[in-house]
């Protein structure tokens, strides 16, 4: 099951920090890729593949692309389509539905006012409580409870930083580039 | 058992919508106030007063106090002491011990870089997994983690905007103010 979430609405001057934590969450929390949609901004994409570059793990990062036409690829190739927002269903009651289907999922995750269309083009509108809180928040929520839990302990391939879990402080564990060890060794 | 949530590091430039986003999740999963230490932002605490005016519930806002003296006096008081960091011990280890001891807590969330002194105040360094993500997401697993997903259908009394679940769209409803309809029947 590949989960992929699509950022809608992203305004480059407001949104930069909301959108970088919304694909920094995508990634810790198990899902494959980001969709910047409809929009560019270097900015954020780049201090996201920082990130993965030093972390590790397999993570995409799109941007640019039609959000309609995307979704629509998405469901033409068998997938889900998931709008998270207050005024949805309650998470817990679709969420076993979700985790039974297997289908890929792409999880739409807007900022401040999605367009009401995107509540009828998503085969589920989900609600993570419904009170007014974070686009962040609601993601890490989703995710958490599509994977009961278990992303929290995933590994990340060729991670060049790792952190030891630790009581009091800080433990970093920096390692030596595969590449650049054979580069040597030749 | 009290929840606060003690934001550290704030700069109201950089900051405003990651922080007021701390301050509506801390709200909405179940923290009953939210304490901007060290800074005073108006922004940001009028637009979270503005959500707990119109969403109802009792959500307290502190600013401008020193991070220090309310932790003291925190811990005085009986409390414990959570910082939330990735560089911490796994949520799930310690979240049994956090659910028991039924004491007051606060839970400090950092902006960038926390002073390695917080991670020494602090009872428990705490991680929502390993890897950089957002302390918007932290605070929110853990707090679902804490109150075991009850805190998404917490009624929140006095709310003149509520939210009916639905599956494609939005419903709300408005309520009449108590004091209002009070002062037309006189």
């Amino acid at each position: 099951m590949k989960v992929f979430v699509l950022r809608l609405g992203h305004r480059p001057e407001r949104d930069k920090r909301i959108t970088t934590h919304v694909g920094l969450v995508a990634r810790a929390f198990g899902a494959s890729g980001l969709v910047l949609a409809d929009i560019v901004d270097n900015k954020v994409v780049e201090s996201l593949r920082k990130v993965v570059k030093n972390w590790g793990g397999e993570f995409e990062i799109i941007q640019g692309v039609s959000a309609k036409k995307f979704i629509n690829e998405w469901r033409k190739h068998g997938g889900e389509v998931i709008h998270l927002t207050m005024y949805g269903l309650p998470v817990d009651y679709i969420i076993p539905k979700l985790r039974n289907s297997n289908k890929d999922k792409l999880i739409i995750v807007g900022a401040e006012k999605v367009p009401i269309e995107y509540y009828k083009l998503a085969d589920y509108n989900i609600a993570i409580g419904h009170q007014p809180h974070s686009e962040v928040a609601a993601l890490a929520i989703f995710l958490d409870r599509l994977f009961e839990g278990r992303e929290l302990y995933m590994k990340f391939r060729n991670a060049k930083i790792q952190v030891e879990p630790c009581e009091k402080g800080k433990k970093v564990i920096k390692k030596v580039e595969e590449k650049k060890r054979h580069n040597r060794i030749r």
